[in-house]
């Protein structure tokens, strides 16, 4: 068992977590961002830049962005999915960005219009546009296991995307288990395809809860080689497809598995379960996160 | 990585799942037992002989255990905490037991008024009742990762009982996170220095998902050399130090995950789920499985 000594979570709370949420309003956001700027975090998704007709909930991205400037020690990007997303952005004045291309060209054609190889060429595009503001750049490969429309996604169609994002000159590269479905066996076997291909850029994971396994995939993640997870305190973060179900994995619970493993994290955990607490409080309905209800681990 | 080609599930919903519920009728275990029967599952522990006073939810274990007899081709087993209560499940029809050893003395004393090892020195007089009527007897080594009142056990004290219950001949060996505090790395660590001392004898494992991570520590378990794992319809069953918190691993989603393992279970999905939902109108209550939202993979 190999295991890194630390791992950087990534707060996605504010983008994911809200993303198909009634729209909350800003100043509920920036409580929310105080909260999570408290657990020590160092990188937080905050937004994305995307329609605001298809994403109402983060239809606010410039405004919030304006709040980010209060935190300079805190690294926070932006979800885009066009170039046109990225130079606005960057106008807002993120220097990190996520471009998100599909997998699978059903999901990414519901999603951008666009197919799979399409969204791929245009990594060329956002990179050189966040080139002329030193701003750096993330692939996230989205249905990289499974697609709600194509069913289970070829692991090929992931490498190419992959080899792809790291001839674009990309600076991370992270691969998402966008509706929870993939398990801790599939998610070792891709990312032991994946690493041989990125050299030394870092590897990031991003896993949903909806079917239990989000803890077990993550786990399975860091010892086959990821250090960086997304996670969203609270576990907010419901999927389109499984309505009710579980969102993204917990950061409390993440950061509980992850001491307990003698892996370092940035993260604090009763400030994690406060800012859960903020968080549900923000959307106004019970969380799915198991630390919030049965706290630290008793005479731990 | 070594994965067993073959895990088996024991369906513990009627005993550790309804254990701390409030009461329910005797006609509505019944309908729970049809359903979990229905799933295939080879292996259900379906009460427990123990102080009615002290656990109401399962006074009615005689009268359950007449029910059993409708289902030949399953191994129903009994809980117990000491030799009248063996003597009980036998007298009962049972012919499978565990005798549950708390390896920690404040747990032991709260549960059983015993000290951990005046516990274990009773596993001979459980072996001795049991062979007389050729009773299988399993002994479940109870907080062995956390105590509630004694916080982090000490290895050795769960090897010392491991030991001493190999000695004395039992059938079969399990470990128990009963307060649902154990993560991956400390149940591979664990198990590792477990399985030398148990010969062929089979081992099994009981998690809760108290704090998330019951599912990552299942499939740590199995990594490790585990071939037999608890869980409980819908996670039915909370625990008593964490009012809310959810309970057992859910046996649906376990299913999901060894499944997509390619790990063969004895237990059908659909049925699980749908047992999942019969024990949830049993209790009245939401229960915390991820796949009684979630369903199934879409297009899996």
């Amino acid at each position: 068992m190999n295991l890194p000594t630390k791992v950087d979570i990534r707060e996605v709370c504010l983008r994911d977590g809200l993303q198909i949420e009634t729209p909350i309003p800003l100043s509920a956001k920036v409580a929310i961002l105080e909260a999570i700027v408290a657990t020590g975090v160092r990188e937080v998704e905050a937004t994305a830049f995307v329609s605001p007709s298809k994403v109402p909930a983060l239809a606010d991205a410039a405004e919030l962005a304006e709040e980010l400037q209060r935190f300079p020690d805190v690294e926070f990007s932006a979800l885009v999915a066009s170039p046109n997303g990225a130079k606005r952005a960057i106008a807002a004045g993120l220097r990190s960005i996520e471009y998100v291309v599909s997998a699978s060209d059903a999901h990414s054609h519901a999603n951008v219009g666009r197919t799979s190889a399409e969204a791929t060429a245009q990594i060329a595009d956002i990179v050189a546009i966040a080139g002329d503001s030193g701003t750096s750049v993330e692939v996230i490969v989205a249905t990289a296991w499974d697609c709600p429309f194509d069913g289970p996604t070829d692991p090929q169609r992931v490498l190419d995307i992959t080899s792809a994002a790291v001839g674009f000159g990309v600076n991370r590269l992270a691969i998402a288990d966008t509706i929870g479905t993939t398990t801790p066996r599939r998610v070792s076997s891709l990312i032991e395809k994946v690493r041989p291909l990125i050299g030394d850029l870092p590897l990031g994971a991003h896993f949903h809860n909806t079917r239990g396994a989000g803890l077990a995939s993550a786990y399975a993640a860091v010892q086959a080689g990821v250090t960086r997870l997304d996670a969203s305190v609270g576990g907010l973060g419901g999927c389109p497809f499984a309505p009710g179900a579980s969102g993204n994995i917990a950061t409390e619970d993440l950061v509980y598995m992850l001491r307990d493993s003698d892996i370092a994290v940035d993260v604090d955990l009763p400030a994690a379960i406060d800012a859960a607490r903020v968080a549900q409080e923000a959307v106004g309905h019970e969380l799915p996160s198991a630390l919030l209800r049965a706290g630290d681990r008793i005479l731990g």
